[in-house]
């Protein structure tokens, strides 16, 4: 499928996606203008917004309804997001530009980025909070639950501390398999299975989800750690070269770049087989997808 | 009520809480250790607990079981401290010293610290979906959302927010106002509404809990800022004067120490009146706790 194919049958969702998003985030107060004014700078920044794709396809295949889906689409974006900002601040990564704009501190100072990166993930969670209230739904809340242990300190958070470790000592191929499954895969897997859970699906299923979203996390981490060496600031909207500059062990650094290659193109073709169990044309795309979305590296 | 006899007919509960918190970090992993040590250092670092318990005995004293209560007190304990870590950092107020010890950054770095605020944050929002999910009850995803919405950025997120901006320039009675109301008045009055929601308060008891609870976070406010003047580093754990060295305009600074004591002391009578609206030994009780801790001042 062509990336103008793929945009066709993505851009309506987009479109509301952003539409929401914006809208959400559309509050004026003079005392705390500036902390919703760096949530949206960086939440509106145009990322690619994967993660709410195959939640929204997911959950779409499997017979839920766009309504249903959308606040944890949401709130997927805002943890991402959230992560981000913290990731690129002083103390942290120190990154300067991410998408091809300024990083949060970078415009907004510090203090504020630290509240922003705060206030997304808090409102990530008030999103599907609501969303549980107001419809009573128990699968709202197991799809909460799924998303949030994959944000959290067993999750994300754990994989983002093991990134920061590997910075002062080498981890070696289990430390680095570890942060690939928590700081990126964990997220990614959430997307998929809150999908599923919104929709009823069954432990098969979940199952089967599970391990194609780990599949496909893992492919999307090499594959950022290749395009970090081969390609280009412009694409990419941020400086290239950053893992080696801050002698970061990658799995490029550990394997090299054919065998690494190869792996995250494995990795895409399993989980495009997995990913068969979501019947019709929401289907057919999500598969699409992933396919489309591993050919960036070849 | 003397502070002995408080203490008799709360520490059994404290100990089962510290328990509780114990174990909910109690996590071996040796890539992400650092991270819930500093979660640990500083949620474990004995504070007065007064969310949880005004929480847990306005849930008791309407006739819900302790444990139905724990994991909502457990999360507020978890975005209290959270938001004393961030707040803590040198980009924010830069502390040295909380709760007399040294503070999350100064122990475990930016970094880390960041991270391990980040940690809890998300923890208690797993805490609270971990038993909506194994209660399937409505009420506790309520309680949830009430916890998350006081604690976001439309509150205690935009109190802090307003804060930072209250060093930089003058907000006047007006923004002092919705900085006490936000910044600690939310997370408290949250409490006793949580309380209330899991329980099933009717509508004219929650009403009754929010004026209680605004009143007494706004007197606690108030009275954190005239120890910061009158208190001893000693006492308070934390160097006294911070607020005046730090230009800060506070309840104290804008109407005096005399009118501020009054206030304080107004509020709290107002709220132990509006508390008779809960029943019971544990209805005395919390009235006889929010009684004894506004005379810290007098």
């Amino acid at each position: 499928m062509s990336r103008e194919r793929l945009q066709e049958f993505l851009s309506p969702f987009i479109l509301d996606f952003e539409d929401r998003l914006e809208k959400c985030l559309d509050r004026a107060d003079q005392y705390d203008k500036v902390l919703w004014d760096a949530m949206s700078y960086s939440l509106m920044a145009g990322g690619k917004r994967l993660r709410p794709v195959f939640l929204m396809l997911t959950g779409l295949s499997l017979g839920q309804k766009e309504e249903k889906l959308m606040p944890f689409a949401m709130a997927l974006e805002m943890i991402h997001t959230y992560s981000l900002i913290h990731d690129d601040l002083p103390a942290m990564d120190n990154d300067d530009y991410r998408r091809g704009k300024l990083t949060n501190h970078k415009v907004f100072g510090e203090a504020t980025a630290i509240l922003a990166g705060d206030g997304l993930l808090n409102l990530a969670a008030e999103v599907m909070a609501d969303e549980a209230v107001s419809s009573s739904d128990l699968n709202a809340v197991k799809a909460m639950q799924i998303i949030l242990h994959a944000a959290g300190p067993k999750g994300m958070i754990a994989g983002q501390t093991a990134d920061m470790l590997a910075e002062e000592r080498s981890l070696g191929a289990e430390g680095l398999a570890y942060i690939d499954h928590n700081k990126t895969g964990q997220l990614i897997t959430a997307a998929f299975l809150a999908g599923g859970a919104l929709a009823g699906a069954d432990d098969e299923t979940m199952k089967t989800l599970e391990k194609a979203g780990f599949a496909i996390g893992t492919a999307f981490q090499i594959q950022d750690d290749i395009l970090d060496i081969e390609g280009s600031q412009e694409v990419l909207g941020k400086p290239i070269g950053s893992d080696e500059k801050n002698h970061k062990e990658t799995f490029v650094s550990v394997y090299g770049l054919e065998k690494a290659k190869q792996t995250s193109r494995e990795l895409s073709e399993q989980a495009i087989q997995d990913l068969s169990c979501l019947p019709g044309d929401y289907g057919v795309l999500i598969r699409e997808l992933v396919s489309f979305l591993i050919n960036r590296v070849r």
